[in-house]
């Protein structure tokens, strides 16, 4: 099996993308995720194009990762100056990264309209770019921009830029569609012709303006390409980068070459989510092998069918990639559904046990309403505590109220709670500010709370989180928040749902304060 | 030139998809508009499964098509039975449609193990079923179910089957990547294969499980097929059918195929959007060719680049598909982003004028405070108005209060909005309710405004999005809210930023409410 290494951009192309926007903390937490998930390259940004992407660099230093390499992007240097004196060349070599990437032009037209130089300037200027970076940093790639536009338009030219990066010692130098309008059937002929004379190893990376992304990585890996660049769910400019959550299962499954574990590869699913909620982004249903429709089987052929052999309709086992086979016709899936939700959310649960059926059938009912358990894991235990009737009651409430103010055109309303809660007997009302309702609330609730259990004094509200779900037939339209909140200790996450953000935002309060409090009881109960 | 057909099943293979589901009147007002797009052969339904494809068959033979063909879908007649007593063939004569394509099983494992029946007997099946077909209706397809599986798990069977049709004189031979696991290098070798024993015309079906539908029936025309089976915006079960969106451009505009008419492609995105209309579901915004993302740029290098020459970042000109260019307003902008964003709202600005550097500082400084315009287009266009002195004040606020209050732990809180407001000198002081503080708000607010400005009533909010920023050095955190509104004609995005998510909708919700007061004022003007 040959190996095939995957580079992962979703950080820094993955953010052209309309909508996509991370803060710093976020790509830290994605790169953890990318990093677990056997992804050898991890492109963290530009930092030569902002501070934000400096900062990063900076952050991630603090953090260890398993075996992921992160990787700085940048372009060559400018016209007229050396490398040392070039700003951008001397910012990716303050990153500190473990590998760079620069990008340079390959198409005589871009040479000529964009950088405004000759052509013979250039080859300079990727050479010089190169040969200064590949004495600096761990290893050093070269992304030839345009390379396939380039290529069609002066095939001897594009093949020159390439022998520049190449007598520069580049450790990879990489394809580019950046257009992404190439065609599949384009890609054996042209990477035959590279291979001619080019000999450092080749990557590939893709863009899907033409909607064939995926497949034209594919026949690069094909051609004997050993780099794959891509982003998770294919975030990108325009129509978006190559999506590696599509081509991690085809190299694994269809290809049989190396790049990730099996285990790693069952964790695929898990990965394209988290990914879609730090970017507070609803996933693609019908997203090939991780979207929730990816294996729904809807006609009644197919139904019957699959329920004695997958392999008729299921073109990999769902598993495989952390997805399960859902059938759609309700009366037909029931106890399968039900089955399948168990392994989704690792409950080791017997299927007779009437405990399980009833969780499951809380789930079910439950994600039908808008609720989602993923990245609010303490909600999800909280509910089988539920369930299992280990779930303690810490308090009720009589009752809130929150009201929002604003007496001038200029200048913030005041946002005022008042609550009353009763723990065992005793009666708490009080009030509090906040910099809008549900701080407010949140402070009147644990303000009234912290005089009967203290330790909720360590609980910090790190994130928040609304989506608005679309209404349903002939039902309004529901709201759910996500809550991360943590201790000194650990973070997690809770999640209510209503029409009403004031309630969701209270019910996800109280999921954190409780989980919390069996926390303490917990640990209280092991020393 | 040399010509490929089109042969649309959205209307029976799209709806197979999770979620999709038309109409008899909806599928015949999409025969109509396919007809209008050069789509040669529509598959309306499979008249023999339910009763509702019967009627579409019944009510299309009395609309008027330009040049299209109807087709109805079956399957190869039961076993033990001759075509004439088979009711699914006897249903597909009497729909009276210009074609009929039925499928078939190719693959070895199907025949034993979903028609229980031996190889040979299956091929009488096919044979039989075409050549009863064949004698009775204007054209005969054939869909050769899984032929890439079978191909691959018994070649010379697949072959045989396809002999077996051909025999029967079927006009067309479709090979099907019924479950869409096949990888595009694949398909030169094994449609040569085919062609050597096969002269009857070929056809494909690919679906999108490998993330490849679209370049996989691009690699089989390179082969020499000749129909080209998909479905609007690729809907279809599990991860969708080919999408014929992608492919018309690509036959047109990459392979010099002929097919529809360039003034057809002009139509395509105009075709998707009323599909997803009738479907009643969103854009994919990303979706190559004809999404609202796909010729939006982002990054200033990308910008300043393409309005000199579209396609430095560009594939092909939007206008070919009934696209356009757009510029989008972030972080990354430079000043070409705001000149072209001040072209788009045809706002005459020069680069120098002072004019440009404040509406740019103002970007710069709400940008530091949280704000973003890519997807709040209205926003921005009255922060440009503002600095050209074109803004108009249509009403001012005295005050507002939103009360939430629960007085139960069950059920939800009751939210109320109290609102004054002053329109040329008149106070309007009024309440109202909602399902959450927003929503009391808003209804507060338009009821308060509709009195004046009666045309208010067409607004409906569509959209509703929350984000926390994080917080900056000794300072709390924001929050942002982008809202989506429309009427009857368009859509607009409105954002807001504020500690107080209440302010924040509230900042939202009147940029909302005066650009479409703008809008109005324009459109009057103009008459």
């Amino acid at each position: 099996m040959s190996l095939v290494k995957l580079y992962d951009t979703t950080l820094r192309d993955g953010t052209q993308g309309e909508d996509i926007s991370f803060l710093v903390e976020d790509k830290v937490r994605i790169a953890h995720m990318l990093d677990e998930s056997g992804i050898h390259y991890i492109e963290g940004g530009w930092p030569g194009s902002n501070p934000k992407d400096i900062a990063f660099f900076k952050d991630i230093k603090k953090e260890k990762l398993h075996q992921a390499k992160i990787a700085a992007f940048g372009s060559t240097r400018r016209a007229k100056v050396t490398p040392d004196k070039d700003q951008n060349i001397r910012t990716l070599v303050q990153s500190e990264a473990d590998a760079v990437t620069i990008f340079g032009k390959t198409w005589d037209f871009h040479v000529h309209e964009a950088l405004r130089i000759s052509l013979e300037e250039n080859l300079e200027l990727i050479y010089d770019s190169l040969e200064y970076l590949k004495a600096r940093m761990p290893e050093t790639f070269y992304d030839a921009e345009h390379f396939f536009d380039g290529y069609k338009a002066n095939p001897e030219y594009a093949l020159k830029t390439l022998q520049a990066a190449q007598q520069a010692g580049v450790d990879c130098i990489i394809l580019c569609d950046t257009n992404g309008g190439t065609m599949p059937y384009e890609f054996p002929k042209i990477i035959a012709e590279v291979k001619k004379v080019i000999t450092t190893p080749l990557g590939i990376h893709t863009h899907n303006d033409g909607d064939c992304a995926v497949a034209n990585s594919i026949m690069a890996v094909e051609q004997g390409i050993v780099q794959v660049q891509g982003t998770i769910n294919g975030f990108g400019e325009r129509c978006g980068n190559a999506n590696l959550c599509s081509i991690l299962p085809a190299l694994k499954l269809k290809m049989e070459k190396e790049c990730i574990s099996d285990e790693q590869l069952r964790h695929l699913r898990e990965l394209s989510r988290f990914v879609y909620e730090l970017a507070n982004l609803a996933p693609n249903k019908h997203q090939p092998y991780v979207g929730n429709s990816a294996f729904a089987h809807k006609g009644g052929v197919h139904v019957s069918a699959i329920q004695r052999h997958p392999e008729t309709y299921e073109h990999i086992r769902p598993e495989l990639v952390g997805n399960n086979t859902r059938v759609l016709v309700s009366d037909l899936s029931g106890r399968s559904n039900i089955l399948a939700k168990a392994s989704e959310f690792n409950l080791n649960l017997d299927s007779k046990d009437p405990v399980t059926l009833e969780i499951l059938d809380n789930i079910k009912d439950m994600e039908n309403r808008g609720y989602q358990f993923e990245g609010a894991e303490a909600s999800f235990e909280l509910l089988m505590r539920r369930a299992l009737g280990t779930h303690r009651k810490f308090f009720s409430l009589s009752g809130f109220r929150v009201i929002d103010e604003k007496r001038h055109e200029e200048g913030q309303p005041i946002s005022e709670a008042t609550i009353m809660v009763k723990v065992g007997g005793k009666v708490e009302h009080t009030a509090a500010e906040g910099t809008g309702p549900v701080n407010a609330l949140d402070n009147a609730l644990r303000k009234a709370l912290e005089k009967f259990y203290p330790r909720l004094k360590e609980v910090k509200l790190h994130d928040y989180k609304v989506r608005v779900l679309p209404a349903g037939q002939g039902t309004a339209s529901s709201i759910r928040v996500l809550i991360e909140s943590g201790d000194k200790e650990s973070r997690w996450g809770t999640v209510g749902v209503s029409s009403n953000v004031i309630e969701a935002s209270y019910q996800a309060l109280v999921d954190s304060i409780e989980y919390k409090l069996h926390k303490e009881e917990d640990a209280a109960a092991k020393k």
